[in-house]
């Protein structure tokens, strides 16, 4: 029996296993084949895309390509041998995979070119990602009819609201290829027009040191209703009284190239400023008040390092200026590329998400701007030649809501005495360092521009070369590393 | 025995079975739980996705949303009370899906913008879509140190080539927001450098009727070394003759707003031609040859119609004048859009892929032109006032290798005597029709352009009225339908 009973037992106890097995097996099969593939997917790997899973898997493919952190693959990178868009090195790099540093290469600090911001991005790779199907905004027309995107003017309200940089409200907000394509749009709309009025052209001025683009730009579409006419030094007086002259005044604040606040200087009636506020953002300056100028210049590139993208931003009080502004944005190119408004949208929303929180893309630059900035003055500090300019430390910022220390995205550095040399750019050049002349800003050639907003490579390359100036001027030589080679 | 044998084998039986559902259980456990996502996904539901998946969701997602044919959702879509964007409708049809038809909807052929390509591309949706990652390209410099793409523009090497509309080779490409920026590129290029030169400043034409907004740009930018001088007809003579005397001549073959193949009627050694080729694709015209001017204009809106892109490109054959273009598009904006580049190269290698396939873009393209044109044809044949111009049929292309129907992109009509009426714009205007006006073209009051590239819904809103227009004149009545609410 207890054989039997335990032979029953274990037929028993094996049908019941042989049941449960099966039952089990079914639940498996129906589990893998039933379940339908999106909520199936969601959970573990992802999936259920359909016709945006090429494009989304071809992007992290590239992307995955190692450069070992001296550069990266772009989608449309130049395609090698290999049929696959290769590694494009950061400067002083080079390699297939950017892992071999060129010898005494030269430091390039000409370009204010945003890369500073590109760790922040790709931290940030889930949420800043843009899926562009083929047939996003065919249309010459957006949402309302017009060339822009009414949620993209939405959220730079609410972001210059959040930051607490420009007061939005009253204000007409008109987008362009960047910065630099307003400079013109907007010389234009606060010009006479030319075909109702006999008045002299309108004179485009500055302060000297300014962004040279104002200049080589005017003089370039060299219209008829306006007319480059240099620095405000000559016209302060002539501003003030004289009723039939115009001027058209940019203002950059903080300035560029030596990141000072700025305001303008010509008064009058029939003076009109451009206030280019390209970098008044947190991680260059403190931001003491909302800015409330007339007419305001904001750009993509400085807030959060899309350069290459070109989009940039005017706010206008004025209907009749941002109707002129409007004119000629739509006679020129008929809008700006829809394609970089989806974008920009997707990363004011990232910028927006993190505001204050610990992914700030403020303090990220901030801290990054700053570490540089220090870094930077206390080697040049112990230069015998060349000093860097002064930036007021540690000011309140509205944004931070403390005193925080100067972090610059641009700045000046002259001879410490006229004995010693005359020209900074060049005495740079010859320690294999490029700079941006003064000259081109009106100031004069002590002057030069170091930018500090460029990749880590490229500030650490820098640093290089200046330490190695410093210790040459110790030895009394100001000359060039043995070699002069430059990626 | 029988029944112990039976027992006993149904016992081996059973244990066979539990044993193979146990394995079974194992293999299906395993595969559930070992198997890499990556390429567990890849088959069933296309997951394996890190960073790029959250985008690919919400553009799907988006996408997937029902306009009842006659609308589509875009990602920057305004926000609607339930969060999400919402249908952006056809003229015409209204409702939250779009399902409305408006009564008596005013047609508008006015805009020449390219919506019948929507459907082509939303056909091949995988293929089209890009995914831009958040770090995309953030340099103002591309590729090769410039402001554009380089396996952007072997693409479009390889498109002219592969299509046989324009000899690429021996030229440069340069790159603008659309072929409208490039009118004044190519304008200020080919002027002479005013800080050089004390001659008199160039002068602009064409050919009436000509593309609006060669006049409106020329004047609006109002350049000291170029000056609008209207039509091509009152220079003919003086352009063989003088030699002081610059000419840009604008010429657009096919031309805009007739759609005739056209050349520069100026001559002489100091006539220059800006020849505007947007529409010279087999969509729209026969190719009799590759076009090879020294200053060609293309531009994405008629090619693929992503006009919202704002994408077009000159091929420039002299290298100082592509040298003088490339400087204003500096200038002007440091380059154009790198994400709109990046989205073109994409579109582009589709059109490549299939081109005279199954999936031909201009097969597919031509033969909507074509069925259009057709209709229209059958309905304004039986107007008693109003004509369609002739366009010659059946002419031999050199891309189809065949002969093909006429498909033009914009068509004018004119009244059939001078008796009936004199201004066709306001006569169709009358019947709820908005067509381009000749008088912006400097053509006659009774020429007015209609375009026939929008949307289907578009061209049937067009015909309808068309068709009442026809009817109406019979009961010998001009009069508009009873209402005349417009979308």
């Amino acid at each position: 029996m207890e054989a039997g009973g335990g032979q029953s037992g274990s037929r028993r106890h094996g049908s019941l296993l042989l049941y449960s097995s099966l039952v089990l097996n079914a639940l498996l099969l129906a589990h893998h084949f039933l379940s339908p593939p999106q909520l199936g997917a969601a959970g573990v790997d992802g999936g259920g895309l359909s016709w945006a899973l090429q494009a989304a898997r071809e992007a992290e493919a590239v992307a995955a390509t190692d450069c070992s952190g001296h550069g990266r693959v772009f989608l449309d990178g130049i395609i090698g041998e290999d049929g696959r868009p290769g590694c494009e090195c950061n400067r002083c790099f080079g390699g297939p995979d950017c892992s071999l540093r060129t010898p005494n290469c030269t430091a390039d600090a000409d370009c204010a070119d945003p890369m500073f911001l590109e760790p922040y991005w790709m931290r940030h790779a889930a949420g800043s990602a843009v899926v562009v199907p083929g047939w996003h905004r065919l249309s010459y027309f957006a949402t309302d009819g017009q060339f822009q995107s009414v949620e993209l003017e939405k959220h730079i309200r609410r972001l210059h609201r959040a930051v607490g940089n420009a007061i939005v409200d009253g204000k007409h907000v008109v987008f362009g290829t960047g910065s630099m394509k307003l400079i013109n749009a907007l010389v234009y709309a606060l010009s006479q027009d030319g075909s109702t009025a006999a008045s002299p052209p309108a004179g485009v001025v500055a302060t000297a040191p300014y962004y040279p683009a104002y200049r080589r730009q005017t003089m370039m579409f060299d219209g008829r209703e306006y007319k480059w006419e240099g620095t405000t030094a000559r016209w302060v007086n002539v501003s003030r009284n004289a009723s039939s002259s115009t001027f058209i005044e940019f203002v950059a604040s903080p300035n560029n190239p030596d990141s000072l606040l700025r305001k303008p200087v010509l008064g009058g009636a029939s003076s009109k400023a451009i206030v280019d506020h390209t970098y008044y953002w947190p991680h260059f300056t403190h931001i003491p008040a909302p800015a409330d100028e007339d007419v305001m210049l904001f750009s993509a590139s400085k807030l959060s390092g899309h350069a290459g993208s070109r989009f940039g931003w005017a706010l206008i009080r004025d209907e009749t200026v941002a109707k002129r502004a409007n004119y000629y944005l739509q006679e020129s190119s008929l809008g700006e590329s829809r394609d970089t408004q989806l974008r920009m949208l997707r990363i004011i929303k990232v910028i927006l998400a993190n505001l204050r929180g610990k992914e700030d893309i403020f303090a990220f630059g901030h801290q990054v701007m700053r570490t540089r900035w220090r870094r930077l003055n206390a080697v040049m500090s112990k230069s015998r030649r060349i000093s860097l300019q002064k930036i007021p430390s540690h000011q309140y910022c509205n944004y931070f809501n403390r005193t925080r220390e100067p972090s610059p995205g641009v700045s000046t550095s002259t001879p410490r005495s006229k004995m010693c040399i005359r020209d900074s750019y060049n005495a740079l050049l010859k320690a294999n360092i490029i700079t941006h002349s003064g000259v081109g800003s009106e100031a004069s050639r002590r002057h030069t521009r170091v930018s500090l907003v460029k990749s880590q490579d490229d500030f650490d390359v820098l640093l290089e070369r200046l330490t190695h100036l410093v210790h040459t001027e110790k030895l009394g030589t100001l000359h060039a590393p043995s070699s002069t080679s430059s990626a």
